[in-house]
């Protein structure tokens, strides 16, 4: 037997999540029924981040283990020919038969879009929150700052979470304004459910003016979800990179 | 009666392309219902540039007369309730009644997108072509300079034109590679049938090794379709600009 390490991209429009649901189409199920399908025996794929309904991935991390004597780098074009054309495997490799993409240390790097304009832009639609109403940027990079470091983000964190500690290190943060595109890029080693959507609710509070960027302190300090800004819609999400540190 | 302009943006993925066809739906056909429903009138918009089925826009223009009393910069804030979300008016205003967008002179900028890497990336691939043929964008850019001035495009037209002339002006193109993103920007004063899908297929060429940039200069001394590249698949042209000069 051997552990096959995949890298996943997908355009989640279309998705109900990563995660094996009862209602609707997920990643995950669509992976599991095309393994099997090629591997030709039962196969139960374990997924790095189990990313929201909606949200998208450059690069989420999946292993699955098999009896086959497919060679593992030759897996990503196999199932590439099978998958439907808003998945795309980047990437195959074999890893230890112990490796668990969930329990090793590891870096990822989220990206929030906001497009903000008049009106929407059909071409930024699927991968990006349109809000008409203006922000400014520097007051959302000003606020973002207070977001780096070791921090207990019990704020940021969706109330029916199950994480034993709601303390997370964000290592950088990055809002940068590309025409009337506003991207947030954070990295760190780990975020809790919803912490990237919630950030980036908040910093649009700020970028409004309804919120100061020194108030991101405050809202930490308060480890209350209330105390937040919403959580943005699942579309502006992208996971881009999973690394193994 | 007043005629008023309308700055159009779209994603030409679900549409025949811009122009009325009996066999499916069309942007035209989309914002002459949505106008006569809006303005309780018959309404027929003229178009600016007739995008091919597949080709998107961030900003084409349509004008169109109304003897309605509506105030013309608030059209587009009620046309955009009525549009589906794949179509969004990004300006209205009233011009002069003997203004035709087509008789004009005008600039255009386009851009052709190529994702260019092993395999494709959902995220990517609506509003790009992919390619996993490497492609060296020096070359391409190099290559690419040979299209500067003005010229006989008659190479980069699909034979089915019914232009009189062949001869049109190139302002400038650039060559760009953004990670695995390639994109092609070409501004001019006006393009023949498929010339930037041509121009942007035959550059693919020299980007893979097939011809030398010093090859565009014989092609189109050729003045012959068949001497030019393949037409670069409508995914992945945009329509950026349209300036009135």
């Amino acid at each position: 037997m051997k552990r096959i390490m995949l890298k996943v991209a997908y355009d989640g429009t279309n998705y109900h999540g990563w995660q094996i649901q009862s209602n609707g189409e997920t990643i995950e199920g669509v992976l599991n029924r095309c393994l099997s399908e090629l591997f030709q025996e039962k196969i139960e794929v374990i997924g790095a981040s189990r990313t929201d309904s909606g949200v998208h991935a450059r690069e989420n991390i999946a292993v699955f283990d098999t009896v086959s004597q497919i060679p593992p780098k030759k897996v990503a074009n196999a199932l590439n020919a099978r998958l439907p054309e808003d998945i795309r495997i980047q990437d195959s490799e074999e890893v230890s038969t112990d490796f668990h993409p969930r329990k090793c240390s590891s870096r990822k790097i989220y990206e929030y879009r906001i497009y903000n304009a008049t009106f929407s832009m059909p071409t930024e639609r699927l991968y990006s929150y349109f809000t008409y109403v203006p922000l400014d940027v520097e007051r959302m990079q000003e606020a973002a700052a207070y977001f780096i470091g070791t921090h207990d983000f019990k704020s940021f964190c969706s109330v029916d979470t199950q994480a034993e500690s709601t303390v997370r290190q964000v290592d950088g943060i990055e809002v940068r304004k590309d025409g009337n595109l506003i991207t947030i890029r954070v990295s760190g080693r780990g975020f809790l459910y919803n912490m990237v959507r919630i950030m980036a609710g908040t910093l649009m509070e700020v970028g409004r003016g309804r919120l100061e960027p020194a108030d991101i302190a405050r809202i930490l300090e308060a480890k209350d979800r209330s105390a937040a800004g919403p959580t943005a819609p699942a579309c502006g999400l992208t996971l881009i990179k999973y690394e193994f540190l």
